[in-house]
């Protein structure tokens, strides 16, 4: 709080000084009392709100900018409570998108740098959220990773990030991996508590026991939901629910039953958990999600108040954020009507940011450092024969432990023999077992391990990716050895990225040189090289709907049940790795 | 977050580990979706809450002490959010009165030791309020006084005292003493919203540029309305607005046609804003007022949850109050429905501390230090020529400005022309005409002001006490010079205290001997002499409802228009102390 600041909104609320800006003749959306409020005029000074009311006086002077709403409804600027920004394309590009949005605040995990650029790298992704048209909020990695090496966040790390204003809290903590590593989590959350911020959950599938555990260790939101008996199961426990409607996943349309058990909605929230270069510009962004929201027959007041106020209470925010209210920032849209959440006039901190659909700034471009842009760490390049799986014993098959996919993201382990070639256990193409391999890009540069999959689909060459989840890992899926090391060796030139080789030849390539997972390229060409990456793996056999998501997510700590990382394959039932060879 | 405590009710959760005490088979109201969920357990390890469910499995041991709830309602215990608990009981006798009411949680201002007995007093309070079997939380003085000598927290004090776990925030901060001097009060709201703790509000009669600007300034609660426009208002503001119905004020009642609104309460909180000995042992406390929500028409659901989850989280304690649900201390009422708020029995901190209105367990007595009994530092008796108030011009009559009661609270400045006899303004009983004065008792020890007062009804004798409102003042009103020297002389004697003189002869005293506000015996004894006092000063000619409370608030800056205090007369409308001299 600026004292000066205050003195003046004070004055300007009193009528004693004139606004800079006021929104007169409006119907104002009041989201504590839900109510539409008419004949309503709002003043802000600098950043903040002032007046909220029927009488502004001389609050509007002959400097102020008045904008007329001629009875159209003013909510308050959208907020999304869960997302990965650091995903694909750089924060500018999605800040760009969500102006003329109406999304006017994001909250954001930031775990993708912190296990290949570390904490510098991190700070740096912080820098370059700052100082945008909208604001951006992050929670800190809690670096649940299947990999011991990127498991967990430094104290010393976590403790710095934590004393940020930026900073709201610890970011999503897998549930398995709580369970799994206690010693290694509840530290981390007890200094989060400590410095009264939040604990962001991750409990998809969490039977009502690990529920209560989990929620007994001071989570207090969870954005896994996928029915509405699951978003109810976790609002009883005071979680704040996330409902989500974004790249990854999209549940809307199957938690919207929720509206039929009359509960109080008070603690659910709308989020993306992220949202890819092609869906925001095909569709927008939280404008999209909750109109989506309207549409499958959630009340327009509770729509609006779960990308409002609901989170910014989960956050502790909203003495700042969520409301338009005095003291608030100056985030606030004109709307035609409640049920048409379609910007006309954005204002985002106090100023005009957009109307009607166009943006009327631009993002702040952050030049990431170098130290950025080296996260791929290979020593040398690798032979084809670094994917040869040899076999010691004899025998025509062997005996192996592999992932097979039971959905587009879930897994499950499976053993079964595998036919042995000269001394190497050789893929199976007739039952859709290809090879995957993890390989460690910054930790133990080189340190690798290779396995097999069942179900990717791929009949010829091989695709490769650095964007992986909760590792430092390129991980890559192929038909062919020699295809494979191309497709690593490529993102090794790039320096991060997305590749496909086929026949000895690079056949697509997405460069993603900061931090590996992020394009310097703009939204729009990151969108058509993502669609045209889909659509040749798409020929190659793979008939999955998203196979750079089922690719990304091999190595995560987040869905279960059977995942590989650069130590081996990883069993979430057990919370252990292990090798190639199986019992059978 | 205790590391061990948290693997412990993880445990439990799971069914892993025996709970120590567990309620099975209740019906539980769910404040976060406004459920009820039948055949519920709960399972408490130590002092909190491991699991709510149906299937608490291995949580409930041979060694697990179970309640059968058979089918009865469970809530969360009862939280007063806004109280003096400083005030005619020490807090282990209010203490020993929510016990049994199942009012688990007080929240606390603490400005009466401060200006007496400064920080080291306010500590001795706090401490006292400690370790109690019910949990007893604070809001830091923020000394709005019309006294220059009170007016003010120092920094360094308010710095110590928000870095404390049991201070929330700032106390009320009236809302006239903030726009009258804020460079005294807005870095203390400053300091308080940088620790993250909350600014409570006093906006009685605040017009909507007021309100609005006490917004801005950060305030974000209210327990001042008494319609319930005002109450919507305050909400719509996105206050967390306090309906009081306690011993000061009633306001249920009239509040109780906002039901008829259908606006969302979740806002709303019920709360005593002090509560008298008489009043707690007549009716019960928390326990009572939601009960009279109800009656007067609050659904049940909102009344349970405007004294539980909202009051949580207006302080930001709802991780750990104010709901049944994991990692929340065990504080849980079990009631015969939720329209009946009668606790059969009341468990705190995972203890059960009554059963069916007795108390299982005795409040911890605290023994105040002699600083704490020594703050009437008078240094010599007064005489009864202290009160005489001489002119110096000539002429049979002057004029004078004088405190009228308007209400039994409320009063204003009244100019008239008062008799002089012997060169002495002389009160004028046929008009209700008499002497008021206030005396420091503590920082300018003596230093005085005598003035007068129209509307108390008092015909003979005085009546003096040292529990004056957010001043170091004895306070006396008399009709007989020698009466007010006797019954502020006596005060001295007790070190505090409520004084009768008749006729020269000490009639009735109460000793206050903590602070000068606080009595060091029974809230039996303390209501009976209250009662006794109030009866003789009818007696008198008193004909006000509570003249006890009428004389405490001559000094505060709490209610309007004109009060008194050591320096002179306190004018609301102009924020000036001036002395007895009219212009007319």
């Amino acid at each position: 709080m600026n004292i000066k600041s205050v003195k003046s909104l004070m004055r300007v609320a009193q009528g004693k000084e004139p606004a800079d800006l006021a929104v007169v003749n409006a119907a104002l959306f009041n989201v504590f009392t839900a109510e539409i409020i008419r004949d309503c005029s709002v003043c802000i000074k600098d950043r903040q709100i002032a007046y909220v009311g029927g009488n502004p006086g001389g609050a509007i002077g002959k400097e102020t900018i008045v904008i007329d709403a001629d009875g159209r409804t003013l909510i308050p600027g959208l907020i999304d409570g869960h997302t990965h920004i650091a995903w694909m394309t750089a924060p500018a590009e999605i800040v760009n998108a969500a102006i003329a949005d109406g999304t006017t605040t994001i909250v954001t995990e930031i775990f993708e740098p912190y296990p290949v650029a570390g904490y510098p790298g991190t700070l740096e992704l912080l820098e370059a959220m700052t100082d945008q048209p909208v604001k951006i909020y992050a929670v800190a990695p809690a670096m649940v990773s299947i990999s011991r090496r990127c498991r967990g966040i430094a104290p010393e790390d976590l403790k710095k990030l934590l004393a940020r204003d930026d900073v709201l809290g610890l970011g999503e903590s897998y549930w398995q991996g709580v369970f799994q590593n206690p010693d290694t989590h509840l530290p981390a959350f007890a200094a989060t508590l400590a410095a009264g911020k939040t604990l962001e959950g991750h409990s998809a599938g969490a039977n009502e026991k690990y529920l209560n555990a989990y929620a007994a260790a001071g989570i207090s939101s969870c954005h896994e939901p996928i029915k509405a008996a699951e978003v109810i199961d976790r609002l009883r426990l005071g979680m704040h629910v996330m409902i989500r409607e974004g790249s990854v996943r999209r549940e809307l349309e199957a938690v919207s039953k929720i509206t039929q058990s009359g509960i109080d909605l008070r603690r659910a929230v709308l989020v993306s958990d992220g949202i890819s270069p092609e869906a925001v510009m095909a569709d927008g962004y939280m404008t999209f999600i909750v109109q989506k929201a309207i549409d499958y027959g959630f009340a327009p007041a509770d729509a609006v108040r779960m990308a409002t106020l609901n989170a910014a209470e989960h956050f502790g925010l909203d003495g700042r954020i969520g409301a338009i209210a005095p003291g608030r920032l100056a985030d606030i849209l004109i709307i035609p009507d409640l049920g048409t959440i379609r910007p006309e006039i954005v204002i985002s901190n106090g100023r005009v940011i957009a109307e009607n659909g166009k943006p009327l700034v631009r993002a702040r471009p952050h030049r990431f450092s170098e130290a950025c842009m080296r996260t791929i760490r290979l020593p040398k390049a690798l032979a084809p024969d670094a994917f040869a799986v040899p076999v010691s014993g004899p025998g025509a098959t062997a005996a192996v432990n592999f992932i097979e996919l039971i959905t587009e993201l879930v897994t499950r382990r499976l053993e079964y023999r595998l036919p042995v070639i000269n001394g190497n256990i050789a893929a199976d193409f007739q039952n859709d077992i290809c090879k995957i391999a993890a390989i460690d890009r910054a930790n133990t540069p080189g340190e690798m391990f290779c396995g097999f999959i069942k179900g990717f689909g791929l009949k010829s060459g091989a695709v490769a990716t650095s964007a992986s989840w909760d590792a430092a890992d390129i991980v890559v899926i192929g038909a062919d050895d020699g295809d494979m090391a191309l497709a690593v060796n490529q993102i090794r030139e790039l320096q991060g990225g997305i590749v496909i080789a086929e026949r000895n030849e690079v056949r697509a390539e997405l460069p993603l040189p900061v931090f590996g997972v992020i394009s310097d390229q703009p939204m729009e060409l990151v969108a058509r090289q993502t669609i045209n990456i889909q659509k040749i793996l798409k020929n190659m056999g793979v008939a999955l709907s998203d196979p750079l998501l089922t690719l990304s997510t091999m190595t995560t700590a987040a869905i279960p049940f059977f995942r590989i990382c650069e130590e081996g394959l990883y069993d979430f039932k057990t919370g252990e790795t292990m090798g190639l060879t199986a019992e059978i």
